[in-house]
């Protein structure tokens, strides 16, 4: 069976070492911020992820979830009583607001927490974070009263939440939608339609489900201008604001999903169910939007998470199984065999891992700092630059990040040759798990698109031009640095790359937006490609600093090996992705749609 | 339900314009093979594969195979009298010796047989499958008292055999085996062992099943040098040489996998079973290396046909989804949305996988003809040529098509958004059964070591050598026709990457072997690359001379625009191959091993 240790000692390195959260201690809601309470918090949740959800893991995915004739579901054995711990453990209300409950801590410890969550369970820790992303659509958009009456709830974990956007005949064009909502006398609606895909949609964990629904209120308009958001309870609350009366919504059935089979994604029927607006009428889709970016750094969150448990499993295999000799001689020689992780091939599969894991997570956490700063800061320059970063990295960190997650979950059960393929080791399952971050909240080529055709552009290039200044002036400031040179010069070399890139959409995806369209996938990876070469830098130079200061913790000189690795055997990729992409779009879109 | 067409049309071209197979008349064995036979052949078979096997693809994933407590196991609803509908039509004959009862038609015709079925039903496929190699074994090592007792039966499909190579420690080292063997006075031994991953172990198929077994007579050296090859039938033959009394085999248990679930993948017990040496004692691996060489050419085949499949329902999906509009305004006018097979970024993986299926389907058919012309041919020259290709190929053949597999089924399936990770719409089996073709029949890391460490040196490296000068003359003849401009510059850039990799491998390879290891998957990947770079060629030949010579067939067309697309799209990531494996083994081997 499968296990996890969450790797806490890079956890703090890049808390401390790389962001210094302590300094977020100067907004007000972060005052009591430090280390020591940064470190007991990562310290407390690797023991819940590990001890508490991780062995749930194999259970959830062999049991699944069971929808019984009454329309009720069962969650697997154990995962109510795990629920039960976290909530009593306050995990989900860490980072609310701390006006409805929440602890009001920094959210780039929330996603380091949600990190280890998902590795050790990734199909239980949707339960909490679909809560996560309903509690942020009612903060954006919802009225005074429905913050009171539902927040301090969900803040506690005693409800949880769902997100109801897609149906059966549209998902990434929400503009096509029907679910209908009828106004009612007292100001509520009575909503009626199918939703697909509900993840957490019906279960047996928490006292209510607030389900938030997207719907067409009679006499809309047609498309994207007519969508508006709804709270739907699956208990209407009574007159104490206590579940009551069972609503008009319930589970048609759960769908039997390649992975994350402890989660209950549901088909979820509303039969004049009870629903009320959420901000104004016709504008669903723009508090969905917000909410929907901070899910899209969650998804590729779930991608790192399923990458690094599957990379120290694939680690473990390959220092036991003995299989063949070293190239270079035996490694083993009193032994039968030597371990497969002197074989250079296995050494790869597992460095590109470890290299994305590290370069992502990095990439991750310095994103949701920027996040906590944007939030809680009075510097409009600096609140500016971080809305403008983490516009442009959502795309890269959800799309990026879960391509990149698939082809390591994949690598890491090659190693175990035939047994990768037995469920009973459980590395199909992380495969078969992380294949849905691919696809959801915006399937990876919709992340693409919106990075080229949207968030590239806005505020004439705003975004890119300051974090490509922030390289240059890293570049500037330490290519004199004779032990950071692979890194900067690295990191110039990924810099000009991407700008290339970026040249070549400006020139050429305005006479022809299929141009853009064909190399939007493409660029996606680039600008993953030059963000992670700018942490490595970033990394390296705090490694270095720590070795030149005199440390022997080999914590340093093995980030410095990691991070050269990726610059000398995965960096090279930039400039393939550059020339396809410069093929533009007439070799992908000649062949006639009639004759594929 | 996804469904199946076999592509018929793309299988003549290649066998007809391409290969001419009706050339392999002038062989004694194939007289009779002439155009009108070979298309019937593969129309038959298509229609077979179409409606006979695909139906229980889904069929087959879902039931999967259930061991009673006997140790008897029941196939699939519907396998049994599909697999008696194909012996009776004579498939499992159609390759075979005729002096047991075979048909004697060419391999190439088979593989393209084999194609349809592997498309229509994996997991299904795998049965006769198996067979095929234990015939292989037997053939090339058995007594002629050996195969005349079981070929006839297994060539008629009365009789399936299994391949009872690993065992829970050793797989691709199987000097490990521990699996012995006790020689008995009548010259028959007594097989005791434990046997994993032996696909189609047990089943209810047919009346005797020939398990072929490595194991260690007693006393016999360790490692690979002491293992021999033994026949362990089911039940063993009365005096009329019909299945008689159970041989002391049986299925210990069925394993649980990621895919291919129709298929009975067992652990095999053999406690004290008679069996039968073929060839000499402690000389099993060689008779077995002989089968496993054309194993892995159909491993690459399995590799094809699921992304060929997935290919085509997934084209099916992007032509009816109906979502969002087209980047350079609607196509599709008076409906809702367009069909989502105008955005750019479908296409790009649409376009991606026809030209890996193409392209691959190209290069596995030409390497099957030259099988078949090794073996039938008189002309020494020809021979020695048509083993060096096979020897070189097969491993690029098995690695890169199964490894470029993986990746164009998880394309396929993201088109389908949601609903491609639901088992329900059938794509997901798709990639769950692709996936092991990357792992058995050795991993294709073993299969990129096989070729940098062996294949490729050698016989002083010959193999290379004559299949650059063909391709060299192939560009030095064609290269004067502009409208083959692109596909021979092409061409010839990617025989020029590779021909750089390959010096930069003798340079560094012997003087450090782990730089031949970290850089053989990258190698491998050129290699195909480039070996697919030469059959687009070939075929933009034949099409672009079809076209001069006024076809209107839009066939060649297409083929013309799916060959400039691998070169523009595809190609270039022959270059990054190539820097990343020039980076050598130091990155990639200086992590110590306890530090990972």
């Amino acid at each position: 069976m499968p296990t996890y240790r969450a790797p806490v000692r890079d956890m703090k390195f890049l808390l401390h070492e790389i962001l210094n959260v302590a300094e977020l201690a100067q907004y007000e809601q972060f005052s009591e911020v430090d280390v020591d309470l940064v470190d007991a918090i990562v310290e407390e949740s690797a023991k819940f992820s590990e001890e508490v959800l991780a062995p749930l893991n194999v259970v959830g995915d062999h049991e699944g979830c069971t929808r019984h004739d009454d329309g009720s579901v069962t969650t697997p054995t154990g995962f109510k009583e795990a629920y039960q711990t976290m909530v009593e453990n306050g995990w989900t209300a860490l980072p609310r607001d701390p006006n409805y409950g929440g602890q009001g801590l920094p959210g780039v410890l929330q996603i380091a927490c949600a990190e280890m969550q998902t590795s050790a369970n990734m199909a239980f820790s949707m339960y909490p974070g679909l809560t996560g992303g309903a509690i942020k659509a009612i903060t954006v958009g919802g009225s005074p009263e429905q913050k009171q009456t539902y927040l301090p709830k969900m803040i506690a974990g005693e409800w949880t939440g769902t997100m109801n956007l897609t149906e059966s005949h549209c998902g990434t064009d929400l503009g096509l939608l029907k679910t209908k909502a009828v106004p009612q006398p007292d100001g509520s609606y009575k909503i009626t339609g199918s939703k697909i895909f509900i993840s957490a949609g019906e279960h047996d964990m928490a006292d209510n489900i607030i389900h938030l629904v997207l719907a067409r209120i009679e006499g809309a308009p047609q498309g994207v201008k007519g969508i508006s958001l709804f709270i739907v309870p699956k208990f209407k609350l009574d007159e104490n604001e206590n579940p009551g009366e069972r609503n008009g919504v319930t589970c048609g059935s759960i769908e039997e999903k390649m992975g994350i089979h402890g989660n209950s994604t549901c088909v979820m029927n509303y039969d004049d169910a009870t629903g009320y607006l959420i901000g104004e009428e016709n504008k669903g889709l723009k508090v969905m939007f917000v909410m929907m970016n901070e899910a899209r750094i969650g998804v590729g969150m779930q991608g790192l998470g399923q990458s690094e448990v599957a990379y120290q499993n694939a680690v473990d295999y390959a220092r036991d199984r003995l299989q063949g000799r070293s190239l270079t001689g035996p490694k083993n020689e009193n032994g039968p065999a030597d371990p497969i992780i002197v074989h250079p091939d296995v050494r790869r599969m597992l460095m590109e891992t470890r290299a994305l894991n590290e370069g992502g997570r990095a990439l991750l956490y310095w994103a949701a700092m920027h996040e906590d700063i944007e939030r809680h800061s009075d510097d409009e320059k600096l609140v500016e630059k971080c809305d403008d970063y983490l516009g442009l990295l959502t795309p890269v960190i959800k799309g990026y990040l879960t391509d990149m997650a698939m082809r390591t979950t994949i690598d890491c059960q090659q190693i175990y040759g035939g047994h990768g393929f037995i469920e009973e080791w459980g590395m199909s399952q992380f495969v078969r798990d992380a294949r849905i971050a691919m696809i959801y909240e915006g399937a990876n080529g919709i992340q693409a698109l919106d990075l080229v055709g949207r968030k590239l552009a806005r505020n004439g290039g705003r975004a890119l031009m300051t974090l490509s200044a922030e390289i240059d002036a890293f570049v500037a400031e330490h290519q004199g640095n004779e032990n950071m040179a692979e890194f900067t010069s690295g990191l110039k070399e990924a810099k000009d790359t991407l700008t290339q890139g970026t040249m070549w959409l400006m020139q050429n995806g305005m006479t022809n937006p299929d141009n853009a369209g064909a190399g939007s996938v493409d660029y996606m990876h680039m600008l993953g490609l030059a963000s992670l070469s700018y942490m490595w830098a970033k990394m390296a130079l705090v490694a270095q600093a720590a070795i030149d200061n005199g440390s022997n913790d080999e914590f340093y000189s093995n980030k410095l090996i990691t991070g050269r690795f990726f610059l000398k055997r995965m960096l090279p990729q930039i400039h393939a992705h550059l020339a396809k992409m410069k093929s533009g779009a007439e070799p992908v879109m000649a062949l006639a749609a009639e004759a594929f």
